[in-house]
Order: structure tokens, then sequence, then C-alpha cells
């Protein structure tokens, strides 16, 4: 595996901080647009940090994709979630066949869906737009000992980043981040409260709805996992082999891949933000390259965005991952960079400027 | 002018309550697809939303029309704005250009913008995208009388629904409020503060960016103006009238015309939400058809947003009107409806409900 451990080091090395000169360039540019400066508000920012990821002082946004990544957990086994895990591979092909969430809104924003098996418990059948990076069928009991082991975390994350490779040669100007895995806010809240060493209390929330002895066995499960396999918290590729997941690890390798090749990456909800931990644990300059689409109702979710230090575009109460909450944020980003782009400037339109205005006063 | 006060009455009779069964229809199918009941948060209840607002079980936008109304302000010589009254004129004209931030994400969203010169102090060139509704060049200054007579705010609010009313005609299905006019956060804010019957102080902000002095002078002018009008606050016509405007009057007519054929309203920021406030003091049923597209950074929009009832759905500091905050919210209105359209059931999709589940556990 030296090879392997050799081409995931090359990756996060390729992971470069963002580039000042366009950012620079972004943000004079923002000041002669016809408005009041700062009037854009997030808006503003957020063109600017586009500048600085793709290097473009004018970026454009014209193919989106969304990384949809599924994976099973052996810890569904300690009865951490409401649904059974056969409900993995039926949404799998659900979204195979366009009616899950995330078709909808992916149809609906023009985004391109790239469906990742990384890791299901279930053959699924071979289909032109199904993915196959089955790394395992499922993870093991991380209640009982390591999620996986360490070669297989290496595997899943240069899988994740090969999705994405594969993808820019189709255009990809920005990845939004989905998974699907029955159980997966389990080793999602695992890693949390290992990275950000904060009780699981903390973290723990309802997942898709499990009631209260439910929310009670997952808390001990995330408990007993941290307890068991007592992960170093700086150390990315052991929260994740011991705590995490085949499809956690896929999308912490396509964020990686994505920074590396100057792509904004915008992440869903809980799992999504528990793989970003790992990438940025893994390459600290990553964290540039994340926006955040959304806030998700998933109790831990808002500490694992503040030790990110980012703040959601989209707060709509909504706990459904797939990467729903990052795709209703694309128009967000998409309008940014449009706004940078195609505003007449004060000299442009005519207009009076304040400053002139005082000037003249 | 009975007539004309007879063609309000007459509008505002004809705005009624949400279609309780589309609610109901839309809520019951909300629960059938496949997602865990309730995990797409604000977005479910917005669709149910628009189902009442429309009657349809399962509402679709077409459509989309921002009403961008442009108005000046006789209290500009009090000084309460960081730009000068020819910036009126001149955005217009930028608008009319295509380079205003409105023109930027209306193209990005497809919406068509409705451009209307309610009463701007200058003559403004005939042009096959502006629509003359102009009442006056520009109100008397609030701080030292009534803003309009009692007939140009009817004149004006009739002018705003007309505007509405043949733009469906060319198809719409959801309306955008925005607006143009320099000093206009003025009478928004002695609107606001009368209505609410809050202090100015709570209510008074920056608008496009005054400094100390100005922002003083500006809650000076707001309190001036209570005092010498002291309108009514239950008295939507009569706050109009006295610390109104016309761009405000016309999106008030706008927002009841709206209601009055049954289509959504999406809201911009503190200049739209004045004119929402003067709409639903005429008309209470009003309330129901309006959707906060987002929170503006100006102070009071919140207290506005709170006395409407209203949960804004993009909160990104913008604080620049135009109807961009408006216009930025449409796509997640549009995806509130094509999930409720476009999502498999749990039956159509073949995947084992929570319910189903228990049921076999």
């Amino acid at each position: 595996m030296t090879t392997e451990t050799e081409r995931l080091q090359d990756l996060i090395a390729r992971i470069l901080p963002l580039d000042q000169a366009a950012m620079q360039s972004a943000a004079f540019r923002q000041n002669t647009l016809t408005k009041p400066p700062g009037s854009l508000g997030r808006l503003e920012k957020l063109s600017i940090q586009m500048a600085g990821i793709t290097g473009q002082p004018i970026p454009r946004i014209l193919h989106k994709v969304v990384a949809v990544m599924a994976g099973d957990h052996g810890v569904v086994a300690e009865g951490v979630s409401a649904y059974p895990q056969e409900v993995t591979p039926q949404m799998v092909l659900n979204m195979l066949g366009g009616g899950a969430a995330i078709n909808v809104l992916a149809r609906a924003h023009g985004a391109r869906i790239a469906l990742v098996d990384m890791g299901v418990a279930a053959n699924l059948p071979t289909h032109p737009q199904l993915i196959d990076k089955k790394v395992a069928k499922g993870t093991r009991n991380i209640a009982r000992g390591p999620a996986m082991s360490p070669e297989q975390a290496i595997q899943a994350l240069l899988a994740g980043a090969d999705v994405v490779t594969a993808q820019l040669s189709e255009g990809l100007d920005i990845l939004a981040t989905g998974e699907m895995g029955i159980g997966n806010t389990t080793p999602s809240a695992a890693i949390a409260a290992a990275i950000l060493q904060r009780p699981a209390e903390e973290i723990v929330g309802r997942g898709t709805g499990v009631d209260e002895e439910g929310l009670t066995r997952k808390l001990a499960a995330v408990n007993l996992a941290l307890k068991t396999n007592k992960p170093d918290p700086k150390d990315g590729l052991e929260v994740l082999t011991t705590v995490g997941g085949f499809e956690i690890a896929g999308l912490a390798g396509a964020i990686l891949a994505a920074a590396a090749h100057r792509k904004a990456v915008v992440i869903d909800g809980f799992i999504s933000t528990a793989a970003a931990l790992i990438a940025v644990t893994l390459a600290p300059n990553a964290r540039a390259y994340l926006i955040a689409g959304h806030r998700s109702q998933e109790r831990g979710h808002r500490l694992m965005l503040e030790w990110l230090g980012l703040e959601p575009l989209v707060d709509l109460d909504l706990r459904l991952g797939e990467g729903t909450g990052a795709v209703l944020a694309l128009p967000l980003v998409e309008a940014a960079c449009k706004l940078l782009a195609e505003m007449a400037t004060f000299a442009e339109a005519g207009v009076t400027d304040k400053e002139e205005n005082e000037k003249v006063a």
C-alpha cells in the first residue's frame, strides 16, 4: 500500500492556498459596481472566495456536479437508525430512477449527479449512472472495533478523489457533496466528537428520526466507539479508519481532489461536514475551498461548522442529506459570481458614485 | 375619486383566505414522499403554503415576475441619504440597460422585470421596458407634512395593482417585489414605526450607508414626520398618504392585486416590507400570500418581519434592495414546489417506509 499512501500524500501536497491576487482583483471590482459598497453582503465575500479558489478575478460557473456517495454501516446493529439497512440500496435505486429529492434539485439547478457505491451492503445492479467503487459491503461496527482497515480508508479516499478527477474531464467548476447510508449520522457524530474533542452529547442527534430510546442507543454507540477506538483527533486517517464510513471517506477524498484542482466544494449537512472535518484534518489548506451549503437541523452541525470556520448559506431546518442542502445553495454561489461578472460599474452606467458625490458636496 | 375608492375596496374584498383543501392535500403528499417525514423542513411548509395560495394541490411555477417600482422622496431635503437624488433616474436607466444587480439576478433565475416609474423626480425617456405610472415628480417632504394627497395614494395603489394585472396576461405565477428610490428607507422606517408602534430608534438604519451625522438627521426626520403627521397605525391609507412614497404605494397595490389573483408574493427587504405592512394593514388576508425573501441588514427589518409573522428564506447581510433579496429566494420557492411535484413516493419507488418498518419490527 506504500504507493497508495504516496498517492494520498501527493494529493494533499497539491492543495495550495487561495490566489491572493485574484481575490484582490475581485474585491476591487466589487467596489466599482453600481451598488452601495458592501450592500451585497455575503455574496460579495463569496465572489471573492470563488476568485481565490479558481485563481480567476472573474470566476465563472458552467458545470456543476453533485457527488452522492453511498455506504452502509455495521453500527446499525446497535439499533441507531429509524430505518432498516435495506433502505440504502433502495434509495440508490430511487436515485437511479430520478425520484429522490437530490434528483429533483439537481434537475432544477442544472447539476450533474455522480452517484457512487462506496460500500453498500448489497449487490447493486450494473447501471451506466452508478459508479462502482465498493470497498466492502458496509463497515464493521464502530462500537466494537475499527470501522475499516487503514488500507481500506486510503482506498476509499483515493476512490472518492478519482471520481472527481474523472468528472473534471466532463466539466466541473463546482462540486457539491451528498450521501446516502442508513446509520451514517452515527459515524459522523463519532468523527465530530473525536475531532472537535467535544462530548458526544453535544453532537448526537436524531438523524432520520429515531425515538427517545433510539437516541439513547445511538449516544451509547458513539461513546462506546470513541472509548473502544480512542482515535487521535489530530490524525484524520486514524479517525476515519476507526469511526468513519466508506461514503464519508469517499467524500473526504472528493473534497481533497476538488481543492487540489482549485474547484470550490459546497458541502451539505451533517455527514458531508464530517467528511470535511476529515479532509481538513488531513489537509488544512482544503478548508479555504469549502462553502457551507446549509445548516442542518441535526444537533452538532452548528459546532462542526464553527470548527471549520464556515457560515452556512441556507438555514431551512433541513435534515435529509443526499446533498440537498448543498445543491439548494448552488444558485446563491452562481448568483455571487454572476453579479461580479455582469453588473455595470459606476463609470460604465454613468451613475454618480457615493465618493464622487462627496467630492462634489 | 369615489370610483377609485370603490376600485380599491373591491380589490381588497377579492383577497380570500388560503385554500385549506389544497393545503391538506399537499401536506398529505409530503408524507408519502421518499424522505423521512419533515426532513425537508421549511421547504415542506413552503410547498403547502404555495398550494394554499394557488388552490392547486401540486402548485407549479412557470412565470416569475419582479416588479421594480421607482420613486423619489421630498424628505431627501433633510439630508437623509448618502447619494444624491439624481441617482434614482440614473439607476432606472442602468436597469433599462441591464447592468443593475436586479438585472443580473433576474436573468440568472429566469424572472421577467416589470420596471415602473411611480414617481421619479425627473423626465425619464419613453422606453418599451419602462412602465409609466408617474403620479408626481417625487413626494413632498414627510418631515414637514403629508407625503401625498389621499387621491394620489389611491391612484398609486391602483397603478401598482394594474401593473400586476397587466403582467398576468403574459404569465405570472409568482411575484417578487423590488424598488429604487434615493431616500426611500426614510419613509419606510416611518411607515414601520407608525404601524408597529415602535420608537423610530429601533427601526431607522443606515440605508445605502449614511454616516453618523446622516443617521442622526434621518432619525430626526422620521421622528418629525411622525410628530407632524400623526398617522393612525390602523389606517393603512392614512399611513401611506402621510409618511409613504409612490413606489411603496405601487408595491402595496401590486401585493394586493397578486393576492387577489391567488399569486404568491416574495417580498424583498426594508422598503418592500414597508409596502407589505401597508398592504396587510389595508387587507389582513393578504398576509398569507407573502413569502419573505430575505432578512435585510437594515435595522428594523427583523421587527417588521416579526410583525408580519414571516421568517425570511435567505439571510446574507444584503441591504441593496431593487428586489435582489426576493429574486435570490425564488429558486428556493421553485425547489419547494418541484420537490412536492417530482419526488417519488415510497410506494412508487419501492422504498421501505419508516412506519412499515416499525410494523415489521
